[in-house]
């Protein structure tokens, strides 16, 4: 029997008492779980930046880990409380696309209406789901209560739309950046994938990337930059990322969320 | 027999090793102990800040959890070091009234004045007394050791005094923000208790809040807000808080902590 | 049978899902361990910084501790992984100088280039060692894996330079600035060793302490500063530590790491 794994992914910041009262909520239905943070510093009600952090990261945890994913400007509304089922995990928040990444990535998946409100906290705010339905749901849940306790299965749940790279011709390929990160790194929305796609075309080619009109070397890790200037890797969640080695991409080349990106497969 | 429970909620901040060596002082006397974070982002030396902090969330956790509480200006003097004990949980940190919310809220409740030394670790910084004093109390005091092993009762703690809501008319309440929150959110000194009082005199009638002149029509959640302007409602812990839908109520409308707020009750 | 400990300190911040991944790498691996986080708000790329953190931190921990540092530029590159085994404790991390501290204050050490790739995350990332090697390694030691399975000893590891104190006559010290704190007081490299030594020439003199031409007054606690001014104290690390009582050194006073400080005995 071992320990149950709850990891927390939210925009409650670490100044205020948040995470450490959903901690509490959680504590004081099962004490015998394992509380990781994922995340406090997601920017606040970003619904977008919080489905592309848990995608990043909920397959690195054991089996059976419940992950809490709060981003929750409708909180109080009639916005529905999720949990949704995956082969290997669970995931519990609100229906406001938080989980697009998963269901994109997701071979098989069930999502629940959190309906079953005698799990809840007897006392319920209006404004505070996380600590009075969320974390008391992932409690019960981690105690062995069955999925199928908790609410029936919907089709209708928010899915946001994530831009999807395009390839215009059969040798170039247009993404954009869907993240800064703490570094001032610029993720982008191609994948590995993408470009053995693009390679496969000519194996001899070789790749040029650009965006706003420079030229982004690309290379394998960051001390392999020559110079202060832009340059791209494949980072380690599989995606072309734009750095300025020990600067910041976004601020030195003024790099924003929703900048395109264009990748072309020339003669080697 | 259940893993002991303690919390941290502190000024030390997230880039300094403060909160871990606390940490490690913790597990090298209790290695079987689940230490949870409040928070480290108090602003440095803010005791009021932190009494609110720690009032705003002993509560959600389970019996017998113990709180290091610490913002300690004094830290070295001759303050005292002080462990609280409640019918459900225990307090440990200095005698500066960190703990003042709890006085007011307990309705039985024990000061003790830490003097057992033998249980603080044996070489004592003049200024980390989270790491030498509060630390090990903490653990040993998880470890069974009964309270009245660490110290006598005193009476004459320190208690700081927090603005209590004036009524100057029954149909009118004046309250006062008492912390702005990581959000910009103002949280204020008026309960719903309060609210409800006001309400009894006419229970037909209508609230009106206002602060600097700005109505701030009452809500329920957050995303009932119309528009950018100013709105109240009453947060996760029954209290009123004036708040901007995505937005700083504090940025955007200059909202400091001592600004007061009324509170009217009108014909319906 | 103890439950083991791991301990991060890293330049990972806390916006991105960093060091989540990196704890989800190592439950998947031993679900059975405590994973207590010391910082990870080291500057980036910061290994100086990042050495004497884990300096002041690792003897507050139980024996057998394993802690993980990483700030780690040269992530990708040749570099190597390295585990440092002392008489308590294991250390893993980059072959970059973050262990410098603990080679220079450890009698007995030996230091391993980790190649056990078989202990190594299947798909490895150029980018992300902390997840692919050093938390995998962790999570394995701490299962039992005696640490010759990781590799063999080396000789020329990378060790930093630190200043170390001068004495440029029998009755003065000279030393410099070392770190700024999350509160901007300034660390120095004089330890009450140093202080001793001095006074030890004549133990009915005074000390005087100064930088850029300012004097700062040696006090045993913050608070006993009777003024805004800069002062001085023997800080928890047993270090000379420069402050201003609810201020910060380093702002009001332009203090920077490298800043020189003198120290004169005189006659009492």
């Amino acid at each position: 029997m071992q320990i149950p794994i709850i990891t927390l992914t939210t925009d409650f910041g670490y100044k205020d008492p948040l995470s450490g009262i959903v901690k509490g909520s959680i504590l004081s239905i099962n004490p015998e779980v394992n509380i990781v943070d994922i995340t406090h510093g997601i920017n606040r009600f970003s619904v977008r930046e919080a489905a592309l952090t848990i995608g990043m990261s909920y397959r690195q945890f054991p089996p059976r880990t419940i992950h809490i994913v709060v981003a929750d400007p409708g909180v109080g509304s009639s916005r529905r409380p999720l949990m949704v089922v995956t082969d290997k995990y669970y995931f519990i928040g609100p229906d406001n696309g938080v989980f697009s990444v998963l269901y994109n990535e997701s071979e098989r998946f069930e999502v629940l209406h959190v309906t079953a409100d005698h799990y809840f906290n007897h006392e319920r705010s209006a404004t505070f789901h996380a600590r009075d339905i969320f974390a008391p749901i992932a409690a019960w849940l981690s105690k062995g209560i069955g999925s199928s306790n908790f609410g029936d299965p919907i089709k209708d749940f928010v899915r946001l739309p994530f831009p999807v790279p395009k390839m215009p011709t059969r040798t170039a390929l247009e993404g954009e950046v869907i993240q800064i990160d703490h570094f001032g790194n610029a993720i982008t929305n191609i994948r590995i994938e993408d470009l053995k796609l693009l390679r496969s075309v000519n194996p001899e080619g070789a790749i040029r990337i650009a965006t706003k009109d420079i030229q982004a070397p690309l290379k394998e890790y960051y001390s392999q930059a020559e110079d202060k200037g832009l340059y791209a890797l494949i980072n380690s969640m599989d995606r072309i990322e734009l750095f300025v080695y020990r600067g910041s991409a976004s601020r030195e080349f003024e790099i924003r969320v929703g900048d395109t990106l264009g990748i072309i497969l020339v003669n080697g």
